[in-house]
């Protein structure tokens, strides 16, 4: 079962590191991450670079893709060879996935034209240009595309995804491995329960 | 303000971007991916490499230290230059800090004696040999040091210090920025609310 994490220059690591740590404790998973090219891609801040070890080239037929966003996003919207990876890809693949605005790249690919999605917050305007239809919700799942909200979301997201590629006792364990009874310090993570001000320094540093 | 997030072969990924994508939204930090030796450095399934830009020998008295578990954590325990520089950088640091079974490289390193810690619930055991008191809490917070349960307890526990290293406004915003309103599928994320079946299974692909 072939498990396709696409990353590129400038990619927000949590969005695909969540799901990567869910999913590759499924049975029989083969985790790949590709790039558009094999090789380093740095993430948002450039702390640190990734090494794929596969570019699209090598990577077909994946029966699950889990799409991040990040600052990056822009050269991927722009690049039409890993676009036409991503439409071939959602055609045959079980689960078509993004996170946060790893949903605008699904919608530049033209997966999300007529289906409901997901994205980070402070990104929902911007999925009406690509025929979305704007649902406020941390998972969205329309036919075999899957996308969640922001950053973090992705970790909610792959849970779903384990059960239904595996089995409900399966995905409970997986959530037990990683201790996923989240505690979070305060309820600020949705922007409904965030102040004015809580969410103009939450854009700033999203 | 400088944060040092220790890598090392065969590291579980999720237990140090958790708190990296948390930390690095800290205004004014300067975050550092330091490894034994600079270079990359693998993810416990070899899935991809992390590019450590620098090494423990270019990392002097960083303010907050984050150290993560995997697989690999047993070379990290007998490695005499790291656990020296661990052992240094806590005597100076605002927050020494491990998430999961990093707490067993604090063990190692001589951090942990005669303080109360935590871990991933299925190494709660390997604790006390290291002069620890093990306590099953999600964070513990002892003197300048923070232990964090297993893997995903390590994006509470950064919520947790970006109030303390600046303010309850600005951790409020990097929880909204990063979206994290927690919704898992399941309450199976705690051993208290699992079977012994999913217990089981989970300690398998722990």
């Amino acid at each position: 079962m072939q498990i396709a994490f696409l990353v590129f220059d400038r990619f927000t690591a949590l969005d695909v590191i969540g799901p990567y740590e869910v999913l590759t404790r499924v049975p029989d998973a083969e985790v790949r991450f590709v790039a558009p090219q094999p090789g380093p891609v740095n993430t948002e801040d450039g702390a640190f670079a990734l090494v794929a070890r596969h570019g699209i080239e090598d990577v077909d037929g994946p029966e699950v893709v889990v799409v991040p966003g990040g600052a990056g996003k822009a050269d991927v919207m722009s690049d039409a060879a890993t676009l036409a990876w991503l439409s071939r890809a959602q055609e045959t693949a079980r689960w078509t996935t993004s996170v946060c605005t790893g949903a605008l790249i699904l919608g530049a690919a033209g997966i999300l034209r007529g289906r409901r999605a997901t994205t980070h917050w402070a990104f929902h305007d911007e999925l009406a240009p690509y025929g979305a239809e704007s649902a406020h919700e941390r998972m969205v799942v329309d036919g075999n595309v899957v996308t969640a909200a922001g950053v973090s979301a992705g970790i909610d997201m792959a849970l779903w995804l384990a059960a239904q590629l595996t089995d409900d006792t399966t995905a409970q364990a997986i959530q037990l491995a990683i201790e996923y009874d989240p505690d979070p310090p305060t309820d600020a993570g949705s922007p409904a329960n965030a102040s004015e001000g809580v969410r103009a320094l939450a854009r700033s540093l999203s």
